[in-house]
């Protein structure tokens, strides 16, 4: 058994206001090329296909694209579950009639936890969930926390195992010891939204989603196979791939790597505006990358952005490099940031991030009130 | 060929703050029945599935569940186009999949003017599609109004029709001749957007959807379902029924009509107050339909909604007679009001209609900015 596994397409995502829809097709026909290449038995997907509840109608497009080319015209079994970004009840929709032709894709957790059985291998699908609505479906009051939730469904898996033959466990989770990057939306805010690794020991391979690196978790069994493309800066040195699992009927397995190569990389630079300017060092660049630069310049400059983005179209973030002292205060000032950071602080960024614009003061009276009423019923009030 | 004609589902639709989801489930349970007893060769629905782009999940996963019911549960093959409150794009998601099993969904109009052919019977999925969408696809700059459209859309079948065998259309238009109702989304602000019936002389039988009530036009082969509930007061003492058309091999057909019968009506009441909250009169009532009342009562009177739902709890517009003077006042007010009324007031009563508040003013000054920007472009500056 050979299946490919990815996750996190961020289909729709926009990176500091630019769309990523074309260098998400890009890649993802790079993708065809090499599920027509190696053929395999399916292909996994792990969770966030979409970068939100409501993507674009173009994202909509390229997402049916893409899975009729790799189902249809390739026929070739996909597996496919939803994320924390993704709305369980409108990626579901359709999904009973995909499995004419092999496309298990599981929108919603239900209670029914029989796996897809292909080719010997026992796949189980378990989409992203609350907690909340794991302790409805279960109908468990015991469980509060991702780790509970998760805990309660692999033992409700359990009881149906076949221990003679291989099982794979797809899922989309923040499993513990895993680390993140600024584009992974997170789970639980308060909580810590992580799962034990301990609970995947039935399985012998775990097609996690949710974190963006290959390299987010050293486990012998569990893996994410990392985001198709860089979704921040904070991703920029990590490379991007898929993960080509061999199975064999006693559940071991060789894994492999194949590197994505977007159109256009997403990286920092940094220099002096004048270096940087200068034809003698920009012929040897890739001009037209994402770029977050920063400058070493001190004193104001007239109108940075622009000048730079003569040269380089795509600066989609510009900083000043901060001497010594001020970096400090600034690491000091953002580590306190980090854990004190206020619901409608966290809110504004979401909202800023998911929008091409900041959020008005209008609707910031109403995050507010809607906050303190949360509040207030947490309280038992 | 016997098939069952219906369109204007709207699931997803508020009326007068109410989602009306639960209501739509249970007449489409209706719908199932009759499904099963009939037998159809086929379920045509001619646009509008959804109110809107985006519907609400619970309308989603409702679409979901009956149309698998009727394709894959009744074994029965489906002809579906958009409409003008569906998002061409989102419904199309899956369509390449759905025709294993004959479910033909035609979410987005393209140059594929091949029929879907099924028992002998040609069927021609035209979604709906803006004049400048349909001047785009044909290359046509000739290409002005929806009738231009039409004109152009019905050419381009006919080259390749064969005049030996029977034609149905399905579409989603204003036919010119029908009469409207409250709950139709106008098609073109300004012009008619209506095309004109001798347009679809070429098929035995036209499946329109759009306007709401089965009576709207007077045709021959040209006919409205109408739609599955009553969706406005203006639709009141409107019948709510599906048509089952049984075709010949030479294209000529019977018509019959099925009612459908809502869980509560929509309907009107009026009198003095004193009289509607005797338990004499509501005895015999349906006290819970949903009612638009008009009373009778001169004067102030003390917050009569509440005492009214306090036996109707399904008011869900009241308002006071208007004696003779004053209805001629208001009368010739609505009159200019339909004629007068501007971009704006239209947007406002749209979104108060599609959502449960009234517009802020901050959005209607980006409305205002909207509709002067493109008012600037009409007019080439």
């Amino acid at each position: 058994m050979k299946f490919i596994h990815t996750a996190d397409w961020h289909l729709g995502k926009l990176v500091h206001g630019v769309y990523m829809t074309e260098e998400q097709r890009h890649v993802l026909y790079q993708f065809l090329d090499l599920v027509e290449r190696e053929k395999p038995d399916a292909v996994v997907i792990a969770g966030d296909l979409y970068d939100r509840s409501v993507p674009p109608t173009e994202a909509v497009e390229l997402l049916d694209e893409i899975l009729f080319k790799i189902n249809v015209e390739l026929n070739t079994p996909i597996i496919a579950i939803s994320g924390n970004h993704d709305s369980a009840e409108r990626l579901s929709f359709g999904s009973s009639w995909y499995k004419h032709s092999k496309f298990y894709l599981k929108g919603k957790l239900t209670k029914d936890f029989r796996p897809v059985h292909l080719n010997g291998v026992n796949f189980h699908l378990i989409p992203y969930a609350d907690p909340g609505i794991v302790r409805q479906i279960l109908e468990d009051d015991s469980i509060h926390s991702h780790h509970d939730a998760m805990k309660a469904i692999v033992s409700e898996i359990e009881k149906e195992m076949n221990p003679n033959e291989p099982h794979v466990f797809v899922g989309h989770a923040f499993v513990l010891g895993g680390s993140t990057t600024d584009s992974e939306r997170v789970l639980s805010v308060g909580g810590s939204g992580c799962v034990g690794a301990e609970l995947f020991a039935p399985f012998h391979y775990t097609a996690m989603g949710h974190l963006h690196s290959p390299d987010a978790l050293k486990h012998d069994t569990i893996r994410y196979s990392g985001s198709l493309l860089k979704y921040s800066f904070s991703e920029a040195k990590q490379r991007k791939s898929v993960s080509i699992v061999e199975m064999s009927e006693d559940g071991s397995f060789t894994l492999r790597e194949e590197i994505l190569t977007p159109k256009q990389d997403m990286r920092e630079m940094e220099g002096f505006i004048e270096e940087l300017l200068d034809p003698q060092f920009y012929q040897n660049q890739q001009v037209n990358d994402y770029l977050k630069i920063t400058l070493h310049d001190k004193g104001a400059l007239i109108d940075p952005i622009n000048k730079l983005r003569q040269v380089y179209p795509n600066v989609l973030h510009l900083e000043k490099k901060l001497d010594v002292t001020d970096a400090k205060k600034k690491q000091q000032f953002d580590g306190l940031k980090d854990k004190k950071r206020s619901e409608l602080e966290l809110f504004t960024d979401f909202y800023s991030n998911m929008t091409t614009e900041t959020i008005s003061n209008e609707k910031k009276e109403i995050i507010v009130s809607v906050i303190e009423k949360a509040r207030q019923e947490m309280e038992g009030k």
